[in-house]
């Protein structure tokens, strides 16, 4: 397969996986926000990653991914995960998929590319927080308004993303050497022997993922004590086996806490595990 | 969304139905053959659903998507379905996704497309009968080493399917106006208003094409007693509710009966409700 190939299929089988304490996941629809959303933002995210494997620049591309990926009436489904693969497709179709790859192609993202980056946010509706007080002006609420601001402070793709790393774990990914999506897809090929599905070494994966590091997306949105309490809980269903994590699983989803951009994080490995050929389908 | 991507959509949301009786689905793996060997397969065929798309001879574009939907370990998993998706794909990018305008693309098929179609047998394992013993020389299981004896009698990818329309129901939908294909996706339109996710609905509609024709799959497999058979307890199934469908599902299962051919007119079924517009995820 190609890196896109990959890309779209990694996105497929993350959100297969199950349990997936707090996502949506093979068993599991929220009301508005179902199994089957995820599936056609995949299929609708192909032209946006082919773009990515072909050259385009990265800020073109992850636009191009996302405005496929809202086609359908969920909402935003994979606009973290994109993020991530967007720049990993690029590396592969490089050659070069490792953290020193991947830095290369964020670390060469330009001005133009944070433009189409807050285009992209015009298509989906993404939970963030607010914007220091001194950055209001390039709140990526704005969408396309904010590029006049980026532009006047000649700010690179990367540049953005550096000013949120500290409250959003994918942003941390670009400028941390892509170091948690590495590690999640050295659990996966750990984990290639075992005669399990991909999808349940993908689940395995997300919740070791959890139990690791506070999610950043249930900080935003809980706080930071809530998302603590969850990765302890994660650890400790991790201990404790199947039935510890099918109960985590149903209080996550009772109290509407959504770990997502763990979630994002495990996508991305499961896609550099793929394009390693370290797992196969 | 192109016709090609709601193609590949389509193949996910059928597999994504449960309880779809005797079938890979979303809660059911068999030993070799699991859930997402489907979505690779999905993903694999890609390539030449675009290329129907695009206005590639019919039997290129299907030799392409089989060979993508093959780069998984489970088989053949959407053989049936990618040859009658392949023409409607490039019915609908001509403006006529209708049986008129479906027929009018396989009937101008050529003998160039019939050879594509007999390669097509050397990227995956699919279960065929016996031919008849005037056809030995046609047997699909040569691949491509009947393709002289196919180019010397003159046949085209519609002569050869129409050699095999009695005893198997992907080729009868090619010669007689994919009847249960739109048959199919008027029932899937009916059920729209309903606030289920469309898998849900392409479940039901499965389990309406199962109860009204024996699977051509499973007659060849287990004979025309036990497809009957199969057909009447699908009819009773669908009489006596969600309990009665999960224990006709789970015998299906145990005795290794799995209606494929159905399952290929259900997606089928759902791609032309997609992309008529009669339903949307």
């Amino acid at each position: 397969m190609t890196p896109a190939e990959n890309a779209q299929l990694a996105l497929l089988l993350e959100v297969s996986g199950t349990p997936k304490p707090g996502n949506v996941d093979r068993e599991r629809d929220f009301p508005d926000l179902r199994f089957e959303h995820f599936l056609a933002g995949a299929v609708g995210a192909g032209p946006g990653l082919r773009a990515a494997e072909g050259g385009a620049p990265v800020g073109e591309a992850f636009e191009q991914a996302v405005a496929g990926m809202s086609q359908q009436e969920g909402g935003n489904t994979q606009f973290g995960a994109l993020l991530l693969l967007v720049p990993l497709v690029r590396a592969a179709a490089d050659g070069d998929l490792s953290p020193e790859g991947a830095t290369r192609v964020v670390e060469n993202t330009t001005v133009a590319d944070a433009a189409d980056f807050y285009r992209a946010f015009d298509h989906a509706d993404v939970f963030v927080s607010d914007p220091p007080e001194d950055a209001e002006a390039l709140d990526v609420r704005r969408g396309a308004d904010a590029i006049p601001a980026v532009e006047e402070r000649d700010l690179t793709l990367y540049d953005v993303l550096a000013l949120g790393d500290d409250a959003d774990d994918v942003a941390a990914e670009w400028t941390g050497g892509f170091e948690r999506t590495f590690w999640a897809a050295d659990r996966v090929a750990d984990l290639a022997a075992l005669d399990t599905p991909v999808t349940a070494k993908g689940a395995q994966v997300y919740l070791e993922l959890l139990a690791r590091e506070p999610d950043t997306l249930v900080a935003k949105r809980h706080g930071r004590k809530v998302a603590e309490s969850v990765r302890v809980r994660a650890q400790e269903a991790l201990e404790g086996g199947p039935e510890v994590i099918e109960a985590f699983a149903d209080s996550l989803v009772e109290d509407g806490v959504n770990p997502g951009t763990t979630a994002d994080i495990a996508a991305a490995g499961l896609f550099v595990a793929l394009a390693r050929g370290e797992v196969s389908v």
